[in-house]
Formats: C-alpha cells, structure tokens, sequence
C-alpha cells in the first residue's frame, strides 16, 4: 500500500475572479472523479469585506483529520493583493503558481507567472474565464488530477451556457502550464532565505 | 463583549440538488454581510461516487479552531438517503429541517418537514430551486442570517437569469418555516432516547 500523502492547495484572489467556484471544482474532480479524500474550505474573517476570496482543499490517500492548510504544495495567486495577503504557510517544496498580468512582485523563487487572465480575454474572449484558465494550470503542476475529472467537474458545475468557453479555458490553461519546465525550478526553498514568505 | 458563540450547520442531499451551492451562499452571507467568522467546507471520501453531498458550515463570534461539524445545531436534509447517511453528530439542541416529500423517517423529535421541493415546483415551476427554498428557511431557524444577507450572497453567486427565480425561492422558503412554530417542538432530545441518531 501506498503511503498516507497529503498534498494541500490554496486559492486566493479578489472577488469575482471565482475562486470559490474554481475550488469547489477542483475538489469534486479531486473526490469524486480521482476517488481521493478531499477537504474543501471557505473561511470568511473580518477581512472578508475587502473584497478578497480565499479557498482551500486538502486531498490525500487516507482519511482527512485537519481539513484546513499547514503547509502549501500549491498556492495559486489571482491578483497581488491575495498573493500579499495569503501566501504564509509555504513549504518548502510548495510552488507558486500566480496570474503575470495581475501579480508584479513573488515572495519565492518556486513560482510560475502564466498570464491567466490574458489568455482568457485574448484566447477566449472572456476575461472571466481567468479562473478556469488557472484550473488547468492547477492540474498540470498538481499532477494528481487528470483533465478529463476536472472536465467532468466542470461540466456539473458550470450552467450549461458557459461550459464550452469554461472548459476551452481550462485546457487553454493546462497547455500554458505544461510548456513550463518544473524541474528548472530550484527544487526547494531556503527556508532562511525565505522565513518572511 | 458577547460570550463567544458558536453556531453549526450541515447540509446533505443528493448531487444535483444544490447542496453545495446553498452552503457557498450561506457561509458568504454570514461572512461577508452579517460580519461572522465562518468556515465553509466540503469533504469526499470512498462515499462520494455514490452521489450524495455533504456541506458543513460554522459560524463563530470569534476566530474558529476546528472548521468541520462537532455537534450540529442544524441538519438540512433534502432527502432520505442523506438524512440517513450524514445523521450523526446531533446536539440535544438541534433541529432538523428536511423535505417533507423526500424524506419519511426522523430519527429526531426537534424536527421540521418543510416541502421545499413542493414549493420549488408548484409556486415556482423548477424543481431545482428547492436548495434556495431551503436556504431561505435554513435563515429563519437559524436566525443569525437576515434574508437581506441570504439575497446578497445569491445576487453574487447566481448566473443573471436565474437570480430572480432564486430570490423567490429564498423568500417562498422563508415564509413556510415562519408559518412554523419552533417553540412548539421539545426543547432538547432526551439523549438516552436518541442515542441511536
């Protein structure tokens, strides 16, 4: 048997860019397309009223004790002000995955700048669709959910009027990611060098 | 300063009947319009292919430690299945809100049998409006969420065309669990006589 692994995301932006959604997908193509326990949470603070969304999901091959994030594998960042907000609770090996157009300064050299929000106006005409796009980033860099779940969840999410475009961002999003290079990363972070992330 | 209170919610039913997206504008109207702390969360396991959902919510005062469901001070069950499966963890305090035409056993006394599913079809011709006609009477017997709140977090959270038949959907629900007597039911469950729930 394989061992117990936790892998834990986190995604921040400001609202209206649909994380929320983003995140409820990804969970149920995590849970109920991958057949992993998932954890999915929404936490509203007095923050709350300035416009930030923040969501996170905990998948894992046993059973989930503490469902909210310790340490980040993934931190997917929409705008600058959720990457400033958010991004405590990296680990060392986490990524960064944020929005180039809408994020000018990353706290960590483990992260990838794709344009999301540009390919989903530009590709797709639909700057809406930004979210999807960075789905599909999500799922390349995750590596634990396959396209054709987050397909499925988004097909059952998603009012059938928007499922074409939302499900063309998400695999516009995929490719932007796959043509990245992981491993030129460096393979993880000092944490000395890094302790203010 | 108000004693520090917390306030738990779950929410069960099949996929497709809107479990999760009532859960998502629940905990946003507190969050964000009554200025709760709130976590949201969603959870997966080996059970989630069998096409039941689960959502849990819990609203704080002050800062929340553990965001998943200790002991419920609401179950919103939209059918039998979920009643059966997610009945678990009850306070002597709790109370029961379940669609009357979808579920024939309580395991509870302090129980409610709204028809929500009835209202969602013959007031307002769909069906699947029943999770917002839950929704507005999950408001009433909670009584820590104003409709004004509930109606806000659905404005942001449903598609344009579907936001006026919500917004009936929450009200029509409201007004059926107003037409309730909450006092009327038994103050606590005597636990030795609902220990099996």
């Amino acid at each position: 048997m394989m061992k117990e692994e936790r892998y834990e995301l986190r995604f921040g932006g400001a609202g209206g860019q649909g994380i929320i959604l983003a995140a409820v997908i990804f969970a149920e193509a995590a849970g109920i397309h991958e057949g992993f326990y998932v954890c999915q949470t929404q936490s509203y603070g007095p923050e709350a009223r300035g416009g930030r969304s923040r969501a996170e999901i905990v998948i894992s091959s046993a059973e989930i004790d503490y469902p909210k994030v310790l340490g980040m594998d993934l931190f997917l960042a929409m705008n600058q002000t959720a990457l400033d907000a958010y991004s405590a609770d990296f680990k060392s090996t986490g990524i960064l995955l944020a929005d180039a157009a809408l994020v000018s300064q990353v706290p960590t050299s483990r992260a990838l700048l794709l344009p999301f929000t540009t390919i989903a106006r530009q590709q797709l005409g639909d700057a809406l669709a930004a979210n999807m796009a960075a789905l599909g980033a999500v799922g390349v860099v995750c590596g634990r959910v396959g396209l054709a779940s987050l397909e499925k969840a988004v097909a059952s999410r998603v009012p059938a009027k928007f499922r074409e475009l939302n499900i063309r961002a998400l695999h516009a999003g995929a490719e932007a990611a796959r043509q990245q290079d992981l491993a030129a990363l460096p393979p993880f972070i000092d944490s000395d060098e890094e302790k203010e992330v």
